[in-house]
């Protein structure tokens, strides 16, 4: 057996956390030949419904799963760690304004990126999902002088993925035959999830589905599907978001197909002119172990709106929480 | 690709279901090359969160999943299943009396029993997870006179489990060097469970841990583990249980390594002495889609005490019951 990684999970007794675990304990992350450190850290008050959560990874008994670390300290939780996936984040309270919103993650993320800059392996890789993810993704990065940008990522593959979803759903086809959906943008409302690069079975998309059905219906209903899963389970997103860090993570550290790429929010290189400085979701490919932006794809009118659109959101948040991005 | 399985879960929208489904729908139950077709039933009351869970399996783009049905109608989620997998139960409310528990369950699984003895394929296997699961599996299975006792079985797998974690962090070592487990009897705390023919790496477990740790610590442990989970988590185990199901399939489909064997709660044919006519945990061995038993063991003074216990436990369980027993 290969030595085993260690992956830090913050938030790790939450709804997404308490998906993820087991699926990352039993193989589904790095495969079933790579054994695996969990190191699950939570809010003092989460203390002892993680406990719980230690307890029945206990009663698996998985072979993959080495050790079970659990704690509220991050210079523990953090240790060495070869992947951290930061889950736990301020929720949205009644009357909270946005900006307080941003703030007070601003606050978390910015001492998470430090506590991973001392703590973590030299080379860690990060992937944010507590929201707002990809600027809690800016300031944890902002905040780790010591790592590369390349190392910091937040999470679009479960908006990828729905993509992925509606559209096979819509054209009656399997997801496994359908290739090169993007989400650009950030992980909101704003978020642009573009079929125009897609094909289905080698057909393009575009043959399959009108222009106004993506614009009138999937769009939208990509952008706002997790207040509609609210709705149903009166619950958010949890299972699904779980098994999107699993893709994320996997095809990070395994590769993606040679035909085929994903969405993942980076921090912008000023790839089709987007803005230096924010975290910014595109299509990648991965291969041992890095992600490239994938280059040249044609940007019409209607997308490049949509571009700026979400472009202004990031660089808007960014101004918000500007004070906590350390630039030492 | 081979052609799909058609998988029912009932309780789909509880908590063990929507931490199974996804487990199942992303391969850990039959392998990455077998497509799957998930049936999730559920109480009428809980469509429109079964209907949140049906929009984050969609959400999931999983390659194996083929289709996803939804229904509170158990003609429509048994129809053609070759795996339906009975998780959905009336839980004890404040109050109520152990045999009212017993009878209310017991109507449930009589009329599941008929549902899938007209409806599912004729090769379908069942595995009990509600509880009282052994005694649920035994009303089941008497009541689908068309099938095979041997093709229902209960939930003992998890106990199982819960068995080697404990023993693999007594001894500071890794469960997958742990071998021949055995739970005796009821899912339940009369459950025997047994390590006296365990081997860690080849060596018996009692030259590592002595009998009366197994005694005062580890057997009632085991037993009231499911109390233990509820009190640090404020719910009870559901990624654990999850997890255990998809073992329990697994090895029943894909067969059990050549030196090992599991428990599976099975009717009972005599085997150690155990009354016919109740289903009993039991060490089996799977070839071919088959359990057998393991025989020949011996089953010292201690053993037999408590196999009586939870042996007499059934056997009153099934007599509170034994009017719904379709002998027929």
């Amino acid at each position: 057996m290969k030595n085993p990684v260690k992956v830090t999970i913050t938030g790790a007794a939450g709804h997404i956390g308490y998906a993820l675990a087991f699926r990352i304990a039993s193989g589904a992350m790095f495969g079933v030949n790579q054994p695996v450190i969990l190191r699950l850290l939570e809010i003092p008050q989460a203390l002892p419904s993680l406990l719980g959560v230690g307890m029945e990874l206990e009663d698996c008994a998985l072979p993959l799963l080495y050790d079970i670390v659990l704690s509220d300290d991050p210079a523990i939780g953090f240790r060495e760690t070869d992947f951290a996936i930061l889950i736990g984040a301020k929720p949205r309270s009644k009357g909270m304004e946005r900006n307080d919103l941003l703030l007070e993650n601003a606050k978390i993320f910015a001492a998470q990126g430090k506590s991973i800059n001392q703590h973590a392996s030299a080379d860690v890789r990060v992937l944010v999902v507590g929201n707002p993810a990809n600027t809690n993704a800016l300031i944890a990065m902002s905040n780790a002088p010591d790592l590369q940008p390349q190392q910091f990522s937040a999470m679009s593959r479960l908006d990828h993925n729905r993509t992925l979803g509606q559209l096979a759903n819509k054209t009656n086809s399997k997801v496994a035959d359908i290739r090169r959906a993007i989400i650009w943008g950030n992980h909101s409302v704003t978020q642009y999830p573009d079929i125009s690069q897609c094909t289905i079975n080698g057909q393009p998309a575009f043959e399959l589905v009108s222009r106004d059905w993506a614009i009138d219906h999937m769009i939208p209903r990509i952008q706002r599907r997790g207040a509609e899963i609210i709705e149903a389970r009166g619950l958010s997103s949890a299972a699904s978001a779980a098994d999107a860090v699993v893709n994320h993570v996997h095809d990070w550290v395994l590769g993606t197909p040679t035909d085929d790429w994903i969405s993942m929010s980076v921090p912008s290189d000023g790839s089709y002119g987007i803005s230096e400085g924010i975290v910014f979701s595109l299509p990648v490919t991965c291969r041992e172990g890095r992600y490239e932006i994938v280059q040249g794809l044609e940007i019409d009118a209607f997308s490049r709106t949509r571009l700026n659109i979400t472009e202004q959101e990031l660089l808007s948040e960014r101004a918000v929480i500007r004070d906590l991005l350390n630039q030492g």
